[in-house]
């Protein structure tokens, strides 16, 4: 049996952390386990090296930046075989370059195209721990290149479906996901098991617990990833291919705070696709109201942003703050009566409504920030408790 | 004409450091020079990793180690790049593994093997800087090495020599190779030049400005050297092939402080080989006293761990403690009357000699630590001011 498991950025920072882990990889191992470790730079790294590029360059990028961001992981990866090697089994680090995992050459932000797996199949053969740095590949030319913030599950998703690995765990400092988040609903429950498509739903919608890229990629190659936290070691969230598909249940609220909407009179639509992608505006949400009106729903800062850029081009923006969205998650979900039910509550509930959408697994309500908090204890309760 | 520019770690620790190097660099880019910089980890950061690794692994060492260590310069490579493109100007950060910097397996201390200079070259002529991670390469399986400390050095001698450059500059925190220890002597003055064999000379017997295997390169690639100041950026010290070999000239004083000195009744030489190398001891001077009696001057920590280990092994060494050693650097320097004189001198001056060596290039004096300062003075004054 292959296991994957990836450790995050604060399971890996510091000495205690890392002897956590190794111990924990050991464990594993002596299970009859092949283990596989995919590590990211210690907490904190990633951002110190950030600062330290933008003193000395007005806008750090490019394939300088990636040549710079890629030694935290290496870090990390030395130093836990380090950590294994002390505990008497035998442990050896890869980076990216080393394994030669090939990606495209969009630094910063690149795509992996392959891995080869001989080199970790020998090593695991031959009773290694094998530790990989994660989120960082090479080009075709061996220039280093990143995968972008949280790349690393990509990475430990990407090898194990090139190993053909039985399961990737990912570690991190939440123990799961929840059925809400539980800063928010103290009654939030931990979510056993969840669909590949539920979950990139609710990470979409809010839910920042896994790299997105990471469970597309798992739904492509049905690898099962388990969710754990690093801290408590308890068992997480499974996240795979669902068995009852007409089975419709809820499975969760995600939510996003810090919202705003920007309502906006342009002759086409092409002609505001051409703005936001020159701004890089990320939208959350597109409405085109009449003819040519259209709305959209982004962060808070880029919607201010944004709205300067348009005024100073001679439009007349109306621009709506404190918003926030509350989406609820579950396979089918459109397909039944849940969005009218919810609806009715947020109706009952006098809260308003400023605008819906939904998809096949999940329906989404704008409303103002300061309901927020309200609406998820009442989704919760309803759906949930 | 090509140059390579080498930058040790108080060079381009911090961003006022970086930004100052990346000035220099393009300052004589701009003359129409080649540029190839080498760079060293950040100051106190190869420290702070082997302290890292120090606290998870009872003995860090071998290949993890090294794919440790060697992150540090990729960090400085990247900033300096990152710097050089700031002032607007082409730069490329490389690491070992991307030029194929190929060494021998002996990790920690690897030699250099070969350096494929096509890539560099290549883009030197399409008008960037090519920045280059001193310090380390890859074996013939990819794993990452490091030549020990102070090896940067020798990465940029012998990056130097692959590319058939004209001078390797190495930059630092002094300003030149002097006459004797500044800290000690006050009047003592910068060389403008010096062989590569009294610099080896120099270096080997105390002067630690530049690791001595970089001049052992260099000397075989006859490439001419210049040892500068980061800081003030004035001229430095030539190391270079001597042109007039019969004119014998004192070129300098080295000295090394807290030795001691062992002497021990062993059946035959091989014996006490075996029993240093061991207990890794280095030896600064070996002699034969009489039949089965050696004599062996080594660092003073060397010397009380090594007296332990022998003492627990049934032998009666005998241990002198607080001695150092003077030495006087010149080529041909033992086929003239100087030895004589300095003897003279240090008699005169009742300086007790507890043993004299001497090569082709230096005359070593091993005196009592307590007047190692004095016999500098001394020595400097009649041979220099």
């Amino acid at each position: 049996m292959i296991v994957v498991q990836k450790f995050g950025g604060t399971s890996v920072k510091g000495t205690e952390r890392l002897r956590e882990v190794a111990k924990w990889v050991v464990e594993n191992k002596n299970k009859g386990k092949k283990m596989i470790v995919v590590v990211s730079a210690p907490g904190g790294m990633t951002d110190s090296l950030i600062e330290k590029a933008k003193e000395i360059n007005s806008n750090p990028r490019g394939r300088e930046l990636d040549m710079l961001l890629s030694v935290g992981e290496q870090i990390s990866a030395a130093l836990l075989a380090m950590g294994i090697e002390e505990l008497g089994e035998k442990a050896i680090s890869f980076n990216g370059s080393q394994l030669d995992i090939r990606t495209n050459n969009d630094y910063n932000n690149a795509k992996i195209l392959s891995i080869p797996s001989k080199k970790i199949l020998d090593k695991l053969n031959d009773g290694y721990v094998v530790i990989v740095t994660g989120f960082q590949g090479i080009d075709s030319e061996g220039n280093t290149t990143t995968l972008g913030r949280g790349g690393s599950d990509t990475s430990a998703v990407a090898i194990g479906a090139a190993v053909g690995a039985d399961k990737v765990e990912i570690y991190t400092d939440v123990d799961g996901v929840y059925t809400s988040d539980p800063r928010i609903v103290k009654k939030a429950r931990k979510i056993k098991s969840i669909s590949y498509d539920e979950m990139i739903e609710m990470a979409d919608k809010g839910a920042k617990v896994l790299h997105c890229r990471s469970i597309e990629l798992a739904s492509k190659y049905e690898i099962p990833v388990e969710l754990r936290s690093a801290f408590t070691w308890e068992e997480g969230t499974w996240i795979k291919k669902e068995k009852t598909m007409e089975n419709s249940v809820v499975r969760g609220i995600s939510n996003i705070s810090n919202l705003a909407n920007l309502r906006i009179n342009l002759k086409n639509m092409e002609e505001l696709v051409e703005h936001l992608e020159e701004n890089h505006i990320e939208v959350k949400l597109f409405q085109q109201l009449e003819n040519s009106k259209f709305s959209i729903l982004t962060g808070k800062e880029e919607a201010q942003r944004f709205y300067k850029v348009l005024k100073n081009r001679g439009y007349f923006p109306e621009l709506t703050d404190d918003l926030s969205m509350i989406s609820v998650v579950g396979l089918g979900i459109a397909s039944n009566n849940i969005p009218r039910k919810l609806t009715k509550i947020l109706n009952l509930n006098e809260i308003n409504i400023d605008s819906i959408s939904s998809n096949q697994t999940s329906v989404s309500y704008v409303i103002s920030q300061n309901k927020l908090n309200n609406a998820n204890a009442i989704f919760h309760r309803e759906l949930f408790e």
